[in-house]
């Protein structure tokens, strides 16, 4: 399971201290080859954690030996000296490890502008290296959570190879990635140029298609790592559909655990002129406050859709909108449609369908409903 | 005080029956004279209420001689129907008044998506003009709220004219106007082409940097009437000013009532290379809900700031940041400044200054924390 379920992949996750809870804050995921081909995608917040900063630049190289992952820090918004604990985590890491330092990338989630304690981390960093185990992808998935109520893993496997990873992330979701930290293995055999192409592909249609609160994050990242101990190079389309899938998997798992959620809500826009419209309209209702607040209420709030769409610049005629709610056409041509009354939003799965009736293209964003818990949990939570 | 402050106005405000509380929910403004020049702004939602729709048009003839608006329903996705029915209502209200149809503007708010019960309304329509008095204004201001908890006035006087207001809006407030409906009048003697600059200056300033939930509605309204009865044309800034200072009170009163909030937060954003960035940025940290969270906690999160302000493409460097909380630099240089725990945050007000150290130029938005109350009241209240 989770990043050993490939071969060619030892992991482990250890309390290193970082979270004064006591709690798993530390995880080692090494490939042992014979390949390191490796691609990362990042956040595209501008305000950028000392760990993003440093795996962009080990990622450009295309190749990762090693990826140590801490929770219970941030390390983001700490200037200088937060470069230079990250690139300390590295070198020690690599120092346990036997490997060069700017073939470990590192992630780090957790409370931001906070110095890491680097004493512990040093600690932390020899024990996991003991502990590393092919089987020690569960430990290492545990080891990142931080409001995370479960552990977050997925796993696909083709003929002769397989593509699993682990995630974390329950708030700060948003697109241009949500506050995850995604590490994803496969034991096939593929260059670092294919891994960035599927991976980026990959993560365009799931993990930034998932809006749990429009926060962008400091410190998102996804990294693919391939050891090519399969010794099989995959048939290109198959390999992309797993990766696809698995992140499709961990995205939808992310919004299923967000923070103080209820509701999983899929709004899937069709009918637009282009990917692009139906990715902004999508993205517009996710994120509308009174939207999910009406949703967690079990009202089937179609004006809120609508007054959701108006505000983009997306191609649509405001009286030649359709809105279904869990497959009640509550709005026809703009107006009020079927009554609303025969809408069910007692279960937790509810599908927003709207149709832009301008074109052929279709995107689908997820998100979840707001909560009093949801307000509850980040007016308590420091991060 | 309210729209009756100035000269040369009369208003009404009655329970038509259209909201089943029974509360006032009808209201009327009338100019009286000698002048009729009107200016409106109005949402730039592209999906718009039919009153909405309406009043656009009679303003675009720059002279309105009576306002009728209503609470209980916003008369928005109601299709041609609901087109028709503005019209009746302004129709009803020329013919108790004696006036044009298109010298009559309509302003509706309440539910989306539900036709009015057009026999109260015209009911109503008889009875606010039997009750049109020089001291109306309140009356008027009461009979459009819906969640408001006050009526919200302002006035102020010139040498020898006033411009008075009311305004309605305590959610679904955001730019391109708030739910909100506006009136605004004054006994000056000003054309309408005057009007139209100094309302869209102040509101550019004002209703439009107020910021609650990011959520733009379908039926904004702001009307600026004025009568002309002082006799006397004002000296143009003084106008300008006055104009200016009713708003921004009116607008300062919507975000003191918004849904639930416990804080009333200012963003101000100085050291920016533009106007539009420093917008950019306290728009992007107003609509935060983590940090909305953080501060309804009490919590001096300098994190969550820098982590909205890195979502936009304003012009900075995220290595020199500073941000201060009521009054503490608690961010200094994008890292941590002075310690957090200086700061307090157990008033109702807060204030949130980001220096982008990039130009000279500033702007500030306007409002409030997410509170479990925000989601009680949006979770139980169909608008």
């Amino acid at each position: 399971m989770s990043v050993t379920a490939a071969r060619g992949f030892l992991a482990s996750g250890v309390a290193a201290g970082i979270k004064e809870s006591g709690e798993l804050d530390l995880a080692l995921v090494v490939n042992s080859g014979p390949s390191y081909a490796a691609a990362g995608v990042f956040t595209r917040n501008r305000v950028q954690a000392a760990p993003v900063r440093w795996s962009r630049r080990v990622l450009r190289r295309g190749r990762t030996a090693a990826v140590v992952l801490n929770s219970g820090g941030a390390n983001a918004c700490t200037g200088r000296p937060g470069d230079e604990d990250t690139r300390r985590g590295a070198e020690l890491t690599a120092q346990a490890l036997g490997l060069r330092t700017d073939d470990v990338a590192v992630c780090s989630t957790g409370l931001i502008g906070v110095r890491l304690p680097m004493d512990r981390l040093a600690t932390g960093i020899g024990e996991a290296t003991e502990r590393l185990r092919p089987s020690g992808g569960m430990d290492a998935a545990a080891a990142i959570r931080t409001t995370d109520s479960v552990r977050k893993t997925a796993e696909v496997s083709g003929p002769d190879w397989t593509v699993g990873g682990m995630a974390k992330g329950a708030g700060m979701l948003a697109p241009g990635l949500a506050t995850m930290l995604v590490v994803l293995t496969t034991d096939a055999d593929v260059d670092a140029d294919v891994l960035d192409a599927v991976l980026r592909d990959a993560v365009r249609t799931t993990f930034d298609r998932v809006d749990s609160d429009g926060c962008m994050s400091t410190n998102d990242t996804v990294l693919l790592l391939a050891s090519g101990a399969s010794g099989v190079i995959p048939e290109a389309a198959a390999f992309a559909q797993a990766v696809h899938t698995v992140c499709l998997d961990l995205a939808r798992q992310l919004i299923a655990d967000a923070e103080g959620a209820s509701k999983e809500i899929e709004v899937e826009v069709v009918g637009a002129a282009s990917e692009e419209d139906a990715v902004t309209v999508g993205r517009s209702v996710a994120r509308n406050n009174l939207l999910k607040c009406a949703l967690h209420g079990q009202d089937a709030n179609w004006g809120r859709v609508l007054s959701a769409i108006g505000t983009t610049d997306a191609v649509f005629d405001p009286d030649q909108l359709d809105v279904a709610i869990n497959g009640v056409w509550v709005c026809r041509d703009g107006a009020a449609g079927e009554s609303r009354e025969k809408v069910d939003l007692s279960g937790r799965q509810i599908t927003l369908t709207i149709d832009l009736r301008s074109g052929q293209e279709s995107a689908v964003i997820w998100t979840n409903d707001l909560t009093a818990e949801y307000v509850h949990e980040n007016s308590a939570y420091s991060s």
